[in-house]
């Protein structure tokens, strides 16, 4: 029986990766801080270790008494936005936890090592983005992504450490942090609606993403350890139509049965249009028809109408306050005057 | 009165911009941990703070005190052969360490970030290397010097936070660590000849490097910040003529007056040959012809007979010890040994 470590798997994509894995007959043991996941979401069948990534001791004693034939790297704090103000935090968190990881995968001869790396890594007016395109990151999310690559593909080319990398483009589906208002817009309109409250879009709405349901993406993640073919590659992976922002409120409103009440902010620095080519996947990974976008929001919708509303959660870290987007100001507001009290 | 701050101040092109920065009239901090510099190399003027630039708040307290105009930033573990085996302590002590200075900068509005990266990042075959070819570092040292270089041209695209950035070519000369027997080819042979060892060379010895005279790199760097061209660019540095590793051994031996005894020791992966284009240096810098080897070589080796041979340090945190190549293993296996009794 292969025994696989997920990091994040007590998270979004990762909770699914690992119920896929336990269907593949894997044993599986999930490391999770629970920084940005829920133990509502393992599946059952999971070893589970609270822990972090950022822990070298735990980590190096994990892979001694596991001997992982798999490692399924998930763990990240995924606020690309977000990430420029608290940079030390990224890196440490995203970059320094994987290469934790790598190092004990190269000592402990892993055979394959699966990482998530981000559509991040591609940086603006690269559409369709194609995964021989030259990575140009513009901010330390997808700087810290990029690294892991670059490292990842060093080790292989020194120690033949295998791997898989995938670029998974704006998923959503169960099991997202909706309560997280750094990141994730589906979950951030959906817990906004459940709230009462109107759904806030950064500038005028125009901004496209090619929306991916979960089971898309996560049974590809599972299983790209079986396929020689991956191996050493990287590739994206999500759905292929664009969608506004605008058209994405309107269809999460519709879902919920109210009337989409916007609320624009200030635009922020981010990149207008994103939508990946997916011919090299689907190559080799095969794949059908993707969900589309109603049907996706349908399934999540229920899923979070049966979990409810969630307290938008705050970073309660953040380095730089210069430019923080109107709305993530609040509570560091409310967390000074709180010290100073 | 221009304050400066110049991480790596002790170490070897680090003392030499903190001279020529003095010599413009600045003021200048020097952060330094004495890991790889000394504090003889100090130049006479400077304040001298021994601490890591991994260590935050010390950091975020120099800030605070001296409102630096400029940061020049050199501190660096810069042995690229061993960052394979020292993954971790890399991005931590190279990327970290610079995400800290980055963080302060951008807090506290500095002028102008100036940044040693290193031809490193080029990666293999791609040769003359010339700043707008795409990188493709291929260790871990080159990863993390990249990585910053990403992460300076987010801050900037984000906060206006001006930066230039170098990327030195073999740098040699007067106060380079001799003792450190991971890198400086110069220093290495310097050193052994001096205790009358062979000069271990890896490979056949036909690798060919363009070593750079120290004069030729430092005054660049220091007076970058006076040069508003410069600002938001890269630029590589040194000499451009290359020379095969047997030649330099040669020239070497040849300074000190002794016959060249040689120990070949088994190749290890590195890029084979490498030279770079400075014409945008020569443009915006201008410049005078490069030192000669032969000149170079013999002002340096004036200065090491003065100092002397030094003790080899030994690097005690290696993390992984697969693949080390010969002659690194040594005191790895003694310090095992010694762990043991
Ligand atoms: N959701 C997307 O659209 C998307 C797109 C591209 C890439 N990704 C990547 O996929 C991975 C999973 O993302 P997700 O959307 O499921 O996010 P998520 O926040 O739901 O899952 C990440 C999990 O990692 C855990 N975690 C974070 N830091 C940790 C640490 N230091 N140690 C241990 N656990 C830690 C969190 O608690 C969480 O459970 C991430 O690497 C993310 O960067 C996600
Ligand atoms: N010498 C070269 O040929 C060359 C080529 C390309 C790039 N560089 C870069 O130039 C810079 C200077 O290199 P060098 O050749 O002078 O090396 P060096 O070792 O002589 O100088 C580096 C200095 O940084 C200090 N240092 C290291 N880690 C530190 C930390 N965490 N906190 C504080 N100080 C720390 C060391 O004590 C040392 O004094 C480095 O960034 C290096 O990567 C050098």
């Amino acid at each position: 029986m292969a025994k696989s470590l997920v990091t994040g798997g007590a998270g979004f994509i990762g909770s699914h990766v690992a119920r896929h894995c336990l269907d593949m007959g894997h044993e599986v043991v999930v490391l999770d801080d629970l920084s940005g996941g829920f133990e509502d979401h393992l599946p059952q069948g999971v070893t589970f270790v609270r822990g972090s990534i950022t822990d070298n001791e735990l980590v190096e004693q994990l892979f001694e008494e596991h001997k992982f034939e798999y490692v399924y790297h998930l763990a990240a704090y995924a606020a690309e936005g977000l990430s420029h103000f608290i940079r030390r935090f990224n890196y440490n968190n995203n970059l320094i936890g994987s290469v934790n990881l790598i190092n004990q995968s190269v000592k402990h001869k892993v055979k394959c090592f699966v990482f998530t790396s981000s559509i991040a890594v591609y940086g603006p007016g690269q559409v369709p983005m194609i995964e021989d395109m030259v990575p140009q990151p513009e901010d330390p999310y997808g700087v810290a992504k990029y690294a892991v690559e670059m490292d990842l593909k060093a080790a292989h080319h020194m120690f033949g450490l295998d791997y898989v990398i995938f670029r998974p483009h704006n998923v959503y589906g169960e099991n997202q942090n909706i309560g997280d208002k750094y990141r994730n817009v589906i979950g951030i309109f959906m817990n906004q609606i459940m709230q009462g409250k109107p759904m806030t879009i950064f500038g005028d709405g125009t901004q496209t993403r090619a929306f991916s349901y979960i089971d898309d993406v996560a049974p590809h993640i599972a299983n790209s350890v079986n396929i020689p073919a991956a191996y050493n590659q990287v590739f994206n992976v999500g759905a292929d139509r664009p969608y506004t922002v605008n058209e994405l409120a309107q269809t999460v409103a519709k879902e919920f049965g109210v009337e989409p009440n916007i609320k624009h902010l200030e635009a922020r620095k981010e990149v207008l249009h994103a939508y990946s080519d997916h011919s090299k996947a689907h190559e080799v990974f095969g794949g059908k028809e993707p969900v589309s976008l109603q049907e996706g929001i349908s399934k999540m919708a229920a899923w979070a109408r049966e979990v409810g509303a969630r307290e938008s959660q705050e970073f309660d870290n953040v380095e730089i306050t210069e430019k923080l987007p109107e709305g993530w100001q609040v509570k560091i507001a409310a967390a000074k005057a709180k010290a100073l009290a």
